[in-house]
């Protein structure tokens, strides 16, 4: 077989298809966030982020830089090892320490990321309780269905949101059996919020436990930035709360919180957790100054909500058509993958306005999109030269408009 | 279901098998490792580390240390994104371009981790090729294993290092069958070297790829530290060199490298890739200097070398069992769970030395051992008092002894 030709091949069909993806290459410049220097073949370019999932610009804060560089003189580099074998880091137990206060749950465990912390957690929690079966939303993230595939237990779907086809599932299920539902709280692609109460009550009445991914909702949602449950009052009936440490927080990391024997149950089995280098002190030392900061101040949380709230306005003023739906994400719809890049390259081309195209697999073939992100970081006239950028081509290339609110 | 119960019940059996793994507590203090602060329930204690995987002391690196701090004040803390989605930094690429010049290969892709860059690559390369069937070391590490196991190929185990066995097996596949031979350079707890040249001329016999981690090899072997195979002159005969960034490189986070056509297949389908925040732009520039450093300077391979034939005479001239082998790992044996944490608690109580019992699963029961990991940073004092210290315990405890060698 020759391989080469076999690799050279799909690459082909993805370009043919508009879904072959070309990474825009930055150069961040703290202080001046969302200001970046995009390096290209030919030179470089000044240009404005509008899709970073740093949402708070904590990636730039004084307290987060200053914590890093703090601990990289006091520890150096890396962490030297895998968490048993030399690698655990005194910043470590007081990160996790932290997190835990954070959901108000007895401890939390820290992964190389949020990737790994849904692969490695819902994985390890599936394939050892025995015969459990996930009961899983059908929009959860690639990390969660990665998780649950690799538990090899059987997995339902339930309908996104729909807490009556999570009862009937759960109804179908022999009550004896270890459960578990999976979901998320703020989904990144829609903005849509689930009813985290309904599913809990449903969960408790069939005896399941609850696994929840608030990676787009800590820091940003209740009134420490616990995340969306924190805001509802319900964490403490939750079993896993999963979270982010690379998008709101800022710097990078993944962690679970939940009962100390849960805790200690996946630290003890979860391949992903075991066998691989601990994180680096200084991002530890980082993210604890970031949660450390949001749980005390609302000051960015609200100014992000009114960043929010200003596109979103000015959008439809001008007739662009986004997803309404509660939370900070703003997706305005194209519908075609070669679109959506098209508008992207023009956006940075033109304007350098930088927003992603999002295409498949990330979204269904379709649903193509630019997604807003909003962040207390972008000033008025930020906001006039996208929303103005966006309406020229949406004029230029006749795209479909939505009535003009007032 | 009694979740919690369950949970317990399990962490009880660890216990009561002597598998229950306790984290030893550090602060590394830059610039002295390898002492660092032991934090316990009771206070502090200075110790001496023996068991990490900074094998060269790079994670105190002033070059490293210096680049972190650097590209922290140039860029912030976190890349606040994917890589697709806002979140490549130039330096990311920069960091790619020299890890394909390290290993002589057209490109490079990084991942958060080592252990993400075998799952990941991996499984994306057994699962897109049609019908792959891939050739498994039968010790490889858990993240391999990880990964063929998701990609859900066929999978055949070779005899660990066995040429024979490997091309029996490759002889029973259908000659037109795309197959991966996936294995490791340097095996980390027995520390023994594959026969990387014979696994290479079967496969090609065979018509199949390679596939070679050199985790515990980049750095430390070749001229330039390119690992085992650069040291024999065979990495353009392997089809995929993975790497970690977090050993002796002495930060954190994997790669790849390979064709250009590979890379981009794996960055295009590989989900572990794809759908995670990116490593921190200052990590990438601390494992760049670090990489630079390393393919310029012997020194620390050198005087890693020479540090560990002093231990391993030492040991000898005592009697202390060891597993022999051409690596800069040396594991000496105990043969039992309970006493390999015995013998690691009272090294740690009574002499400040730090060396993690090695247990199931991370070993087979009855090959329980203790794993010394001498590098350019232990000074002859220090050897002398780990060496006393262990021939005081091996008395104490009557153990095995081996016929003193001159
Ligand atoms: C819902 C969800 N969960 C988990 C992750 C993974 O988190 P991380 O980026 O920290 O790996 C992401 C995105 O990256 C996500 O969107
Ligand atoms: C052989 C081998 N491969 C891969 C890994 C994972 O690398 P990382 O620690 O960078 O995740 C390890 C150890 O951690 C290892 O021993």
């Amino acid at each position: 077989m020759d391989y080469e030709a076999h690799f050279q091949a799909a690459l082909d069909g993805l370009k043919e298809r508009g879904n072959y993806r070309v990474f825009a290459e930055l150069q961040r410049h703290k202080g001046q966030y969302p200001r970046a220097t995009r390096h290209t073949d030919t030179g470089t370019q000044e240009v404005t982020v509008w899709c970073s999932n740093d949402y708070l610009g904590m990636g730039q804060h004084p307290a987060v830089i200053e914590a890093m560089h703090d601990e990289l003189d006091r520890s150096g580099a890396g962490a030297g090892g895998t968490r048993n074998i030399s690698g655990t880091m005194h910043v470590h137990r007081q990160l996790e320490i932290e997190l835990a206060d954070l959901h108000g749950k007895e401890d939390a465990l820290l992964f190389t990321s949020g990737y790994v912390s849904n692969w490695a957690a819902l994985g390890t929690l599936a394939a050892k309780l025995p015969n459990c079966v996930v009961l899983s939303d059908a929009l959860n993230h690639a990390s969660m269905i990665e998780g649950i595939r690799h538990s090899r237990a059987e997995c339902l779907k339930f309908r996104h949101n729909d807490v009556e086809d999570l009862d009937r599932l759960l109804s179908s299920v022999e009550p004896g059996r270890p459960k578990l539902v999976a979901f998320e709280s703020v989904y990144s692609m829609d903005g849509d919020i689930a009813p985290i109460k309904d599913i809990i009550e449903v969960a408790e009445k069939h005896g399941a436990m609850t696994y929840i991914d608030e990676v787009h909702a800590v820091g940003m949602y209740g009134p420490r930035g616990g995340g969306v449950a924190e805001r509802e009052g319900l964490m403490d009936r939750l079993t896993v709360i999963e979270g982010t440490l690379g998008k709101a927080f800022g710097v990078v990391g993944g962690y679970i919180a939940g009962s100390r024997a849960m805790c200690d149950f996946v630290r003890s089995f979860a391949s992903g957790f075991i066998f691989t280098t601990a994180l680096p002190p200084a991002i530890a030392a980082g993210a604890l100054a970031s949660v450390r900061h949001l749980k005390a101040s609302p000051f960015e949380r609200k100014r992000q909500q009114e960043r929010v709230a200003k596109v979103r306005s000015a959008l439809r003023a001008m007739g662009i058509p986004q997803i309404e739906n509660p939370s900070h994400i703003i997706p305005v719809m194209v519908g075609d993958a070669k679109k959506a890049k098209m508008i992207s390259d023009w956006l940075m081309e033109n304007h350098g306005i930088y927003v992603q195209p999002i295409n498949y697999p990330t979204v269904p073939v379709g649903t193509e999109r630019l997604r807003i992100t909003p962040g207390p970081v972008h000033s008025d006239d930020d906001i006039d030269r996208l929303v103005k950028a966006l309406s020229d081509i949406w004029g230029q290339c006749a795209l479909h408009r939505i009535e003009a609110a007032a």
